[in-house]
C-alpha cells in the first residue's frame, strides 16, 4: 500500500473580511487562474453582527511573493485584510523566561524534532537560571534583569531586542506583566501561558487558588497578552484531572506537563498561521 | 451584546468526485450564481493515490431541490457525486435492539430535545424487551424474532418494514449479524456501536476481553456495517479510563456511557450528512 | 476462565477524626475480631493543619447495624465522627427541577438501569414541564410554584414534603436559590449542577459568558450547596472540547452531555457515601 | 492560610499475598507498635480466584530497613511477599533507545526537574544517534550495536552493562526484541513503550496499521515485557484524537506526545513501587 506523503504547499493565504456572497467563488477562482491548486481549505463565518468572514488557504504553484500584486484588486473589493505566506518561511521567535524551564524545553525540542516549524532567535531571561538550556541548543541568550526601578529600561532593551529580529514573543512562565507601551507594539504577536483554566483563577499563584477551591480538574491556557491581565483571546487550553490527595506541590508537577503542551500547540498554530483574532476571541484553523 | 442565533440553513450540498484543480471555484461560482450564500463549507482532499476530492457546503437561499437539475452539467463535468439535502428534511431512522436500552434511550431523548434532527421511524426488536420503551416514546415497535431457522424470514420481514419508510438502520446494541444480501441493498447505511476500542476485541464478550487483558482504558466504536464482522469503516470512537479495581460488571457500567454517546454523535454526524465513506474510511466534516 | 462476580457486601463505614497514630489499626483489629471481612477500604490523611483522617470500609459479614454499640468506646476514643451504613439501605432522592429535563432523565434512567443504587421518591418542580417524566418512571410529582412573593410559603412546603422522607436532594437545573435557613437544615445534603466549570461563571447565563470569554472547553461542576452562589465543597467537574464555531446554542447542547454525566456521578458518588466534606473541599473515595 | 507540605516518608511497605481475613489489621498493627505512621495506604483484593491480596503502605518514622528483620514471622504467617524500601532510595535505570529521542528525552528532563524520582545510570543505543542527548545530561552512553549475526553478542553486553548497576530497563522506542533468556533473569523489570493502544495494532508500524484501520484516536501503551511481543502486563494507556485529515506522519507527531506521557508514568509508578503485577494484569496505586 501506498501511504499519503506530507503533501508539499509552497504557500498560505489568509483572508478576514466582511462577511458578503461571493468571496469563497472571487478567492478560488482567482488561485484557480494563477495556477494554484488548494491543497487544504477552511472559512468561518461569524453569525454576530458585524457579520465576519475568515479563510485559510494552503496552496501549491505559485510562490506565494508573487501572488500579492495580483491579488490587490480583489482583497480592495472585499476589504480584505490578506496575507499570502510562503510555506518555507519560518516565523522567528523570541522565548521569554524567567526560572521554570519545562515551557521553553518544551518549544526547544520541538523545534529541533521538526514537530514546531520555527526557528527560535533568541531566549530572554530576567534571571539567568535557564541560560544554559538555552546555549545548550545553540540559541542566543540574553538577560535583562527587571526590578520595579529598572522596569522602564528593561523594556527598552527588550525592544531593542527582538525589533526586526522576531516575529512573535512567546512568554514561557515569563513572571513579568508587560507594559501598554510594550504591548501597543507588540500587540496581536504576544502569546503567554497561564497556568490555570482561565477565566477561573486569574492572577498570582494560581496552583494555590486552585488547591483553596478544591477543584477536580486543572488546566492551563494559551492567549494572547493584552493590557489587561489574563484577558487576553485564548488560543488554546487543556486540563488535568486531580483529587483531593494533591496538594499544591502535586498540582504544580501535573500542571506543568499541560501547560508545556497547551503553550507549544498554541504557538504551532500561530506560526502556521491558523491563529486569526476577532475581538477578544480566536478562530483557530487547527 | 447581542448572541449569534443559531443559522438558519436551507440546504446542504455533498460532494465527492476524483481531485482536480477548479473544484472550489466551480461549486462555489455555481452557488454564488444561483443566489445561495455559503453558511459554512467544508472540504478535504486525500494525498493517496487515486487522489480524491470531498466537499460539504451549507447554504442559505434557494431551496435544495431547485439546485439539483442546474448542477447537473457541473457534477457531470468533475465526475461527481453530489446530493442536495433541503436542511428540514429530517432523515428516518429503524433502529433494532436487543434487550439493552441504553442506546436506544438515548436514542430516543435525543430526538425528542433536537439534538438529533432526525425521525425515528420504528424500534425493532428481536425481544420483546425494549417495546415499551419505543411506544413510551410514540415510536412503533416490531417484534421480529430471529433463529437460527428463521433468520432468513426475520431478514425478508426487516427488509419489507424498512423499504421505503426509513433512510438509515441504527443497531443500537442488536445482537444479530446481518447477511451479506441484506447489506448488498443497505451497504454504507447502516450504523452500528461496537462496545470496544475497534479494532481492539473484536467480537464477541469485549469487555470480558478488555478485562482479560488488563488494559487500562475502555472504548466504543460507532461504525458502519460490511459484511466482515466490526470491520466497517469507523465513524467515531471514545474511551473512558478504568483500573485494576473494574471488574466486568463494571467496566459494563462505564461502558454504556461511552456507547451511547459515541452512538448518538455518530447517528447525529450521519443525519446531517457529515460523514463520507472512502474505502474502509471514513471522512467526518464535524 | 472465571471471572470475578460483583463483591457482595454487607456494610460500610465511614470515618473522619482528627489524625493520629494507630487509628487504621484499630479499626481493622475491631472490624477482625467483629468477623468482618474487608472487602474494601480508602483512607486519607490530610496534610495541612489541623490534620484530619478519613476512611471508608466496604466489609462483609454481620449486618452494619450490629456494630453500631460495639464501635462506640473505639469512636469516642479517637474522637471519631463514624457511620455504619447498611449496603442494601438505599438512599431517597427529591430531585428539583423546573424546565429542562435531561438531568433528571439521567437520575431516573440509572435508577432504573441499576446504575445508580438510589431511590427516588419524588420530583419537586417549580414549574409543571417534567410532570410527565416523572410519572412516566412512577414517581410522585409535586408542583410548588416560586414567585419573589411566595418564595418563603414554597420553602416551607418543600421543607414538609422532603421531611423524613428523602436523605439527599438533587438540584437537577432548577433555577431557584434556596434560602440560608433551608441549608441550616440541609446543609452537605443537597447537590447542585452547575454548567459551568466553577469557579470560572458562576452565576447566571454561563454559556454566554462561557461564549463571551471565547474559551476553548466547557464544562460542568458537581457541588454541595451552600449559603454563598456556587461556591460550595466541588464534588466532580467534567469539560468538552468546543471550538470558534460553536455559539451559546451548541454550547448548551454539548453542555447538556456534559451536565448529566457529572451530576449522575456525583449523585452515585454521595448516596454510596463516598463522598466526606471537610471545609470547602471534598475529599471523594471513588 | 498554609498549604500542605509535601509529606516526608521514611519509607514504603509493599505487600501481595493469598486474600484472608485480618491481613490488614495485622499489618497496621505491626507498624503501629514499630512506631511507623502511616502516610498513606492503598489495597485491593482480587475477587477472582484465588484470591489474592495487595497492599502498599506510605510511613514515617523508623526506617524501612529497619523493619525487615521483625516484620518476617508475620510475612511468614501471612504467606506474603513483601518489601520494605526506603523512600530515599532512588531506583536505577537502563534507557535502551535505536534513534528516536523524545521518550529518552522526557525521563532525562523528568529526572532533572525532580519529577521523577530515580537516577538514570546509562543510557545504551543499538546505534550513536542519541549519545549526545544522554551525554549532555551526564549519563553516560553505551554504544551496543545489534545484528542479526551479532544479537547473542549484543544481549551478553547488555547484561554485563547492567548487572548490580541498575535497577529497571526502559525501551524508549529501542526497536530490537528482547531475548527469552534475557527475559528469564530481567522479567517484570522491563519497561516498554508500544507506540499502539494495545492490543490494537501489535507488532510494527502501528500508526501505519492505525491509519489504514481508519480509527478517530490513537493510543500508546506502557507495558512490561514479556517473552511474547506486545502482551505483557499494561501498566498505562492513553490517547490523542486524530481525524481524517491526519495522514500517518501526523499520527506520528501527534503519537510521540502520547507515548513521552504515558511511559514517564510509568516509569515514575514503577520506581515508587506503585506497581504490582498479577499473571497478565497490573494493580497500580496511582
Amino acid at each position: 500500500m501506498r501511504y499519503p506523503l506530507a503533501v508539499s504547499q509552497s504557500g498560505r493565504l489568509v483572508v478576514s473580511c466582511p462577511d458578503r456572497p461571493g468571496i469563497v467563488a472571487a478567492v478560488s477562482d482567482f488561485l484557480f487562474r494563477q495556477g494554484a491548486n488548494i491543497v487544504h481549505s477552511d472559512q468561518h463565518s461569524t453569525h454576530d453582527a458585524p457579520e465576519q468572514f475568515f479563510m485559510r488557504v494552503e496552496f501549491q504553484g505559485p510562490s506565494a511573493d508573487s501572488l500579492v500584486e495580483p491579488f490587490r484588486e480583489l482583497a480592495n473589493r472585499f476589504e480584505m485584510q490578506a496575507r499570502f505566506v510562503p510555506s518555507d518561511r519560518h516565523k522567528r521567535l523570541a522565548v521569554f523566561v524567567s526560572k521554570e524551564d519545562h515551557c521553553l524545553q518544551e518549544l526547544l525540542w520541538q523545534v529541533r524534532s521538526g514537530d514546531l516549524q520555527a526557528e527560535i532567535s533568541m531566549v530572554v531571561g530576567n534571571h539567568r537560571d535557564l541560560e544554559l538550556s538555552a546555549t545548550a541548543f545553540g540559541v542566543p541568550f540574553f538577560h535583562v534583569p527587571v526590578t520595579p526601578d529598572t522596569k522602564a529600561d528593561a523594556e527598552a532593551r527588550h525592544l531593542e531586542l527582538v525589533a526586526n529580529q522576531v516575529d512573535v514573543i512567546v512568554l514561557a512562565r515569563y513572571m513579568q506583566i508587560l507594559s501598554p507601551s510594550f504591548l501597543a507594539i507588540w500587540g496581536g504577536k504576544v502569546i503567554n501561558i497561564h497556568h490555570s483554566f482561565l477565566p477561573a483563577f486569574a492572577g498570582a499563584r494560581p496552583y494555590h487558588q486552585a488547591y483553596d477551591r478544591g477543584v477536580k480538574i486543572i488546566g492551563a491556557t494559551a492567549h494572547y497578552v493584552t493590557a489587561e491581565l489574563d484577558a487576553g483571546p485564548i488560543i488554546e487550553q487543556d486540563v488535568h484531572r486531580v483529587d483531593h490527595g494533591s496538594d499544591p506541590s502535586d498540582l504544580r508537577r501535573i500542571g506543568r506537563q499541560t501547560e508545556r503542551a497547551v503553550l507549544a500547540r498554541a504557538v504551532r498554530w500561530h506560526v502556521e498561521d491558523r491563529v486569526l483574532i476577532r475581538g477578544n476571541r480566536t478562530v483557530v484553523f487547527d
